[in-house]
């Protein structure tokens, strides 16, 4: 089933066959309700089965009620079947130390992959548009992307029954809003999307329409290159799983033959020999580099991948024989081998995190702590650091009456003792504005939005 | 030899060795100043002898004067030699139908070439910054960069002997002029670098600063991207080096065995067997089409490139027998293979070559024509229009009393017969506003900058 053009969208149907039942994740937002009327036009020319999927994330209240009515009706006016799933979303932030965007994002993935395993729908078709993907892709520049992070949002995700996909991904949001003021289909505002306080909506309602301004096509041209860098991807990855098998070695070599790895629970390493790492081309030796350090949960930034460049001897200057990565990571260079060595947090090398300072407002990515962390503010000013906490570190949590003390507050996080010494704690002005899982009382004028790096 | 790290900027000095002659590109503004001053600095430590090289280009008069005394008497203070080059850019400008930074900079790098050829000098540097790396890759992406485009600035260019470098391309513009005020060094302003006119400027001035708000290490992100994109360039150059000798046929097959080309004077044509590019990832397969256009001179645009891969039937739908890509480009497919040729441009491909609608202000790429076309305007103006010549056009160039007939234009130019169809007019509010190559009198609140595809 190829593209469709008798309706004024033209949207990729490619991956369907007649009797599958698509579950459209239909949020009352303009977009997802383009995608529910477009799908439901479609099912008898398709041979596809319909229906609404309705995620109720009990974050916005009245506003949240009011969409999942609004759904509920449309999917009951147009004769789909209506899905509805309700979870408490701030209660689950909090247990998963994740921001409010991921545990929400967390959780309708979740049903959506349920809604799949279960045999419920064969496929989930979410609203992702063009202005979407353009948004990621300059998000991700913004943030300091890899040629890989442009890959964007991907046209389809594979789950382990059925698949999720997006095809309205090739269609501005003009022409969805034009399509359904043609059909006299309403849709509900949400009021977050209009809060400029989020990156993601800065980028949205000032960057992108300031940058059009040099160039009308930027979107679809920024579709394009998530296109080009998906692709590009692929063929790396490729690459990686044919030559990372005999590259990567893991742990230590002993004496009289053979490799041991660490006993101590938490610690692992891997060794490259650095000699073949040598005739690879620098664009390789860079991803095995990265993609060693992934198997150790660590996502290496530029300069850490320099500096293991360094260390191997491919860049100038005597090679150091050690570098402290992260608080988890370490690199330790033999003649032969490079090794990465995943430590116990509370280690020498905890004492050794680096402190982040971060202009205000200003965004920062901070590897050490595995944060991407963002502050907004109306003006201009000082700047803030996140750092590991200090004794003496006192916090006000929010519904309490007295600032605790560190040691309080992650015995009420149930925060492990392992973890402590490399937690993160945004300091502002002498005051405590944000430790990761904790509801501090932030009385400061900065807002703060902190991302687990990918 | 490594970097310098005595003094306030650490610059690349690895490529040289002692007793090397460097020119120094030196405008007298301050990147270049700093440049001078930092190799005049370094020179007896590093044992290489230093020159100042200052262009005239002919453009702006009394401030070029002045520009290259300062930089003389600058290099006579630092008992240096000085090599003044003096260029009529303008009128290079004209005969070679170049914009004016075109022709600037064309100029510029044919005389570092004779420098280094001549054996003047074994090295020019240029004192390109990492700001300028920021910009430049920031300009390619919103002009629709593929990631091959986001290598930016490279670090080093070999000539046919000696080569060009940058050594000043990890160094902010700040930390530059913060080591010239301390050394109360003064240096000369370009005044064409304040005018917001050209996108460049308005990227340094306007864009990048208000990018600085979402992240403050945009600028460096910018530059590791540039590396990254240039490491992976060198990647895929390798690859299709190796790939394209069995993948790319010159002309037809013919009966009996064996492959003819055309005798036709500009034409020319190439073939690829569709089963050979099959086998490959689609970041390969998109790769060895542009690089097999390329060969023709014509750099495909992402929905060329499209076009082409839905004609060897790798997406979806029927394939396409033939296609005109452009006034100069057509692909046709046989079952076997896939063609590419370039035709007269007076052939009927002239014909259908598109129009552009282009927004004012607005910046657009024209495959077609080869170009890239920026227009500003001080407000938002209806819509322009590129597109080939119309019996009937009607053109006042500047210096002339009357509006000609584009005939007597094409005369003047001395525009061969066999372009004409296909040369590329700016419309606007039914005005001929500008027209490649031509002096137009263009009295609309619109300025016009074009610069050919590379």
């Amino acid at each position: 089933m190829s593209a469709v053009s008798t309706l004024p969208l033209s949207i990729d149907l490619q991956a369907l066959r007649p009797g599958m039942r698509i579950a459209a994740a239909v949020s009352g937002g303009a977009d997802s309700v383009a995608l529910l009327r477009l799908l439901a036009h479609l099912s008898r020319e398709h041979g596809i089965v319909v229906s609404a999927a309705h995620v109720h994330h009990g974050i916005r209240g009245e506003e949240a009620d009011r969409d999942a009515d609004f759904t509920s009706r449309l999917a009951a006016r147009l004769g789909l079947p209506f899905l509805r799933h309700d979870v408490d979303t701030p209660a689950h932030a909090a247990a998963q130390r994740e921001t409010m965007e991921e545990a929400a994002r967390n959780l309708r993935y979740a049903w959506f992959r349920q809604l799949l395993d279960s045999g419920i729908a064969d496929a989930v078709a979410t609203a992702h548009t063009l202005d979407d993907q353009a948004e990621t892709v300059l998000h991700r520049l913004l943030r300091g992307a890899w040629t890989e992070g442009l890959s964007g949002i991907h046209p389809t995700l594979a789950a382990s029954r059925g698949f999720i996909f997006r095809p309205l991904l090739g269609v501005r949001r003009a022409q969805v809003e034009s399509y359904l003021r043609d059909l006299g289909q309403d849709w509900c505002e949400d009021s977050t999307n209009r809060d400029a306080v989020y990156t993601r909506n800065r980028i949205r309602h000032q960057l992108l329409p300031a940058l059009a301004d040099y160039n009308p096509q930027l979107a679809r041209q920024m579709a394009n290159l998530a296109t080009i860098a998906r692709d590009e991807e692929h063929y790396w990855q490729a690459e990686l799983d044919r030559l990372l098998p005999s590259l990567l070695l893991p742990g230590k070599p002993v004496r009289g033959g053979g490799r041991a790895a660490s006993t101590q629970p938490g610690e692992a390493s891997l060794a490259i020999e650095i000699e073949r790492l040598r005739p690879l081309a620098p664009a390789l030796r860079r991803r095995v580099l990265r993609a060693a350090a992934r198997r150790l949960g660590h996502a290496l930034d530029f300069d850490q991948t320099a500096r293991l460049l360094a260390m191997c001897g491919f860049e100038s200057g005597a090679p150091a024989r050690r570098e402290v990565l992260s608080a988890q990571l370490i690199a330790e260079r033999t003649p032969r081998e490079l090794r990465l060595l995943r430590t116990q947090p509370e280690s020498a090398a905890a004492a050794s995190l680096p402190e982040y300072t971060i202009a205000v407002p200003g965004e920062i990515l901070a590897p050490a702590f595995g944060l991407r962390l963002s502050i907004t503010a109306a003006e201009a000013l000082p700047a803030a650091t996140l750092r590991a906490p200090r004794s003496g570190d006192r916090i006000r949590l929010r519904y309490t009456s007295a600032p605790k003390r560190l040691k309080e507050v992650f015995e009420r996080l149930r925060i492990p003792a392992a973890e402590r010494a490399s937690w993160p704690i945004l300091e502002w002005q002498g005051q405590i504005v944000w430790m990761r899982g904790a509801d501090v009382e932030n009385t400061s004028p900065l807002t703060v939005l902190a991302e687990p790096l990918s």
